[in-house]
């Protein structure tokens, strides 16, 4: 082939500081020229492609950010742009990020940040005690005292000392060992390198990961990722989309068919579907990993968003040394939080870590060969982390104005508010919403609609958010996206907004609700 | 299979403040008897070991953190127990982390993060305008105005239009497109994410990556992650590492026999080896990418890291614009670059971006949905990046104070240094280090140290790094970890110490290594 007779060659000569500076230089301006000419129609076939792309790459989905939500982007730009619309805002109720409702972030989270991330404030008075203390600490573990130097890839050692302080008094008493403990970009992260270590085999060998349905679909989509084969298993709407162990056996038992099931993933307190185990459910959950021998992961994310008075929250980690040797001894677990939920809501720093149970010491090994690859997690997020285990406790100075009860407090009221108002409207069923941050409520959709739908080219639920975003402005996940029974129709919906948004909001659904039910009756 | 007996049931009444608390209830005193009692012959074969966990994993190696490092980290423990060594302490020269060498970060970055951290300092009189203003500007485009938001999954709307002007900037006017820009965790994420999406096809269609040997171990790491096929080509030692384009065709004719040669990966500055790329040498290698049909990875992290008076940096993409359309409407190109390098050295934030060219639109599309399964990358991260590429300028308060020429004219200090010290140790030969942050000299290792390492099964040039560390303190990567041609043996070192430091280490070298020569002689 012979070599282009077009190039444009330029003196190399030395930087001068005018070509680093802001105006646009001769070669700017030859350069956009270059690009008004281009040829459009001697573009070549490109290399990568939807054809020649990773198919497994290709076959992720992931709803949460999918469809709706850019469709929700579009009209955000159209409302800027002056266009008239039945609603002056949209409302992204679609993602639990509890910053972006208006939600403040917890002061003392803060202060200790901003005291790591520039330490002349160490000097300043408008700074407490207890904050300065807290990032002394930090500061003191991490490489020339900075935020800005790697740490460990395991994560800073006084961090995980100190998540797995919290981990024993979480679970009154049960010792947690800082060597079981990885800091993570959030749990995502952390629950696809586990899976990325445990994926293997081909054929019928291959790897099976058992997830719940619903789920959030960071699982389908890791799962996709690494070519694993998904196992679904249903949770029980009938029954508070309880999990039962019944149906987890019939999900094993015919996976076996067509893979290797090896790993059973539960999220506790469930997401989308906000139910929290209870203790025997947890048991048996464990019980049958045992059993079966299968790598449990447990997504404990909203281990502090507990809302009916009824449910508490129990961890895998201590239920499992509770049900003796023969269990603690055996099942390998890794559990798994961030600083994303809770009543802090961290999103931003995408902290988090990861617990491991009963882990060979060669893996463990591989693991942080693994994690080393990407060198560390982010350490203004395993900051965070330390705050979100490590808050101020009574006696410290900052306890008093520490509003963790609060923030509760109000998801709760939010909480049976939401359920109550959804249950008001003909045609959708909400179960009690006991932790988490999401209404999953069921939607009865009209044959018409469905058939008006299936015209789009659209799953149904998701021809109904469409419509209710384009109406009102609201931005809810379809539940197709996480998984439903067939014929059953949901979405999912954060409860995160202001109360009086809140209010708003269901109402405004409410209505949109049983226009819909009209429009297609 | 029976239930086993011993299930320990406890009360699950509602969670009491106390059982938050830090002492250790009954409860915990009787799961830590569990725990002594733990029969270790009944533990069953464990589900994740190294036979069956996934083979691409265990076949990863990352010898930045490898070995070595752990072998340190043991030395530094003994160190704190008081064990007598012949040093005081461990210097870790095995990775380019500035500020664990003790360069300080640049106050105004960390006073704008500070800012944009906890948003009170914007009252505070202690802090410039110039910072409070980028500080706003991030602040507003973030949701709820609060680094604790997630982001969109492509990065800050705000900071990628500041990538975009900054690289317009760099290229003299080449222009860069905000819809091209993505914020990432760092570059390698970046590169993984976009290897991941190239690899594809089984068999002798399945994706050949071409990387420079001696590489940066990412590479060769994501390349087993992914189970793609590295196809070497050998950077020229005796022309102080040059790119050579013969070896890129010798490579990919061979390469094309087994795989299907798809990716060409640039390091511009070469990390380990130091070298920087001439405007022909880049011309050339982009006309071969064009020609054989690769997708460009250019590795530019080290841009800033400039030193040899006879070299200046070239980025790909303006070479490509300027080399005319056929090039630059055909070529598809990712390049990366990160906050963890230049002069700022902020490698904890774990910021970083990607700009593509000529990606297809639904490729992008594709893009975007994978980075949204881990939803965004760190919010802090991206404003580091942010303040990486939009530093102070003159005419703004903190322009005086701001020391990127200072930092970059010590470590073009240190690499003359580096070099020169090196030059005199008989059996070390050490290129120019025109750029980068690392020494990578070829060192002689004799015939019986060569038998001593293998009776210790150990490549030679681990043997000699462990040895080094045994014996001086000093931590350096075996230039196996980054591969070299047969039968020549490297190791990796940082230049990051301070100049005094720095001049102790080459002198510890330099001893060891004339006592070493002897001592197998």
């Amino acid at each position: 082939m012979q070599r282009a007779a077009a190039l444009v060659r330029r003196g190399c000569g030395p930087r001068t500081p005018s070509s680093w500076g802001r105006s646009q230089s001769s070669a700017a301006a030859e350069a956009s020229a270059v690009l008004k000419v281009r040829p459009e129609r001697s573009r070549r076939e490109r290399i990568l492609t939807l054809e020649s792309m990773n198919p497994q790459v290709k076959a992720v989905e992931y709803a949460v950010r999918g469809p709706i939500v850019l469709k929700a982007g579009e009209i955000e730009l159209e409302l800027q742009r002056g266009i008239k619309k039945p609603f002056t805002e949209v409302i992204r109720a679609n993602i639990g990020d509890a910053q972006a409702m208006g939600q403040q972030p917890i002061t003392f989270l803060r202060q200790v940040m901003a005291l790591c991330t520039y330490p002349n404030l160490l000097d300043s008075p408008s700074f407490p005690e207890d904050a300065k203390k807290r990032a002394r600490r930090i500061l003191q573990a991490c490489g020339g005292n900075s935020l800005g130097s790697y740490s460990a890839s395991q994560g800073v050692n006084c961090i995980r000392e100190d998540v797995a302080a919290y981990i024993t008094r979480r679970d009154g008493g049960v010792p947690a060992d800082p060597d079981n403990i990885y800091l993570t970009t959030g749990a995502s992260d952390g629950i696809s390198t586990i899976l990325k270590i445990l994926v293997s085999g081909g054929g019928k060998s291959r790897t099976g990961v058992m997830i719940p349905i619903p789920q959030y679909p960071l699982y389908s989509a890791v799962i996709s990722e690494l070519d694993a084969i998904q196992v679904n298993y249903y949770l029980d709407e009938e029954n508070c989309w309880a999990l039962n162990v019944n149906e987890l056996r019939r999900a094993v038992q015919e996976a076996k068919d067509h893979c290797d099931p090896k790993v059973l993933c539960i999220i506790n307190p469930g997401n989308p579907t906000g139910q929290v185990q209870s203790r025997k459910c947890i048991e048996d959950v464990i019980h049958f990993a045992w059993e079966e021998k299968l790598f449990l992961l447990a997504d404990e994310v909203y281990q502090d968003n507990v809302y009916s008075p009824d449910c508490r929250f129990h961890s895998f980690k201590k239920v499992l040394y509770e049900m003796g040797p023969e269990y603690s001894s055996n099942v390998e677990l890794a559990s798994f939080h961030s600083t994303s939920k809770g009543y802090m809501g961290e999103c931003g720093y995408r902290g988090g870590y990861m617990e491991v149970i009963n882990l060979h010491p060669e893996i463990k090994g591989q693991l942080v060969k693994l994690l080393s690859v990407r060198l560390c997690p982010p350490v203004s997020g395993q900051a965070a982390m330390d705050i979100v285990v490590n808050p101020p406790v009574a006696g410290e100075e900052s306890f008093e104005q520490f509003s963790r009860e609060s923030v509760l407090g109000n998801l709760a009221k939010k909480a049976k508010l939401t359920e109550d108002l959804f249950n008001q409207v003909p045609g959708i069923h909400c179960n009690p919403l006991q932790g988490a941050m999401y209404a999953f409520p069921r939607i009865f959709i009209p044959a018409k609609a469905v058939e008006a739908a299936q015209a789009h080219q659209m799953a149904p639920d998701m021809f109904y958010c469409m419509k209710l975003l384009e109406e009102t402005g609201i931005c809810v996940v379809p539940g197709s996206g996480f998984g439903q029974r067939e014929g059953t129709y949901h979405f999912r919906m954060t409860i995160l907004p202001p109360v009086e948004k809140l209010k708003t909001v269901l109402q405004k659904v409410k209505d949109f609700h049983i226009n819909f039910l009209e429009k297609y009756a």
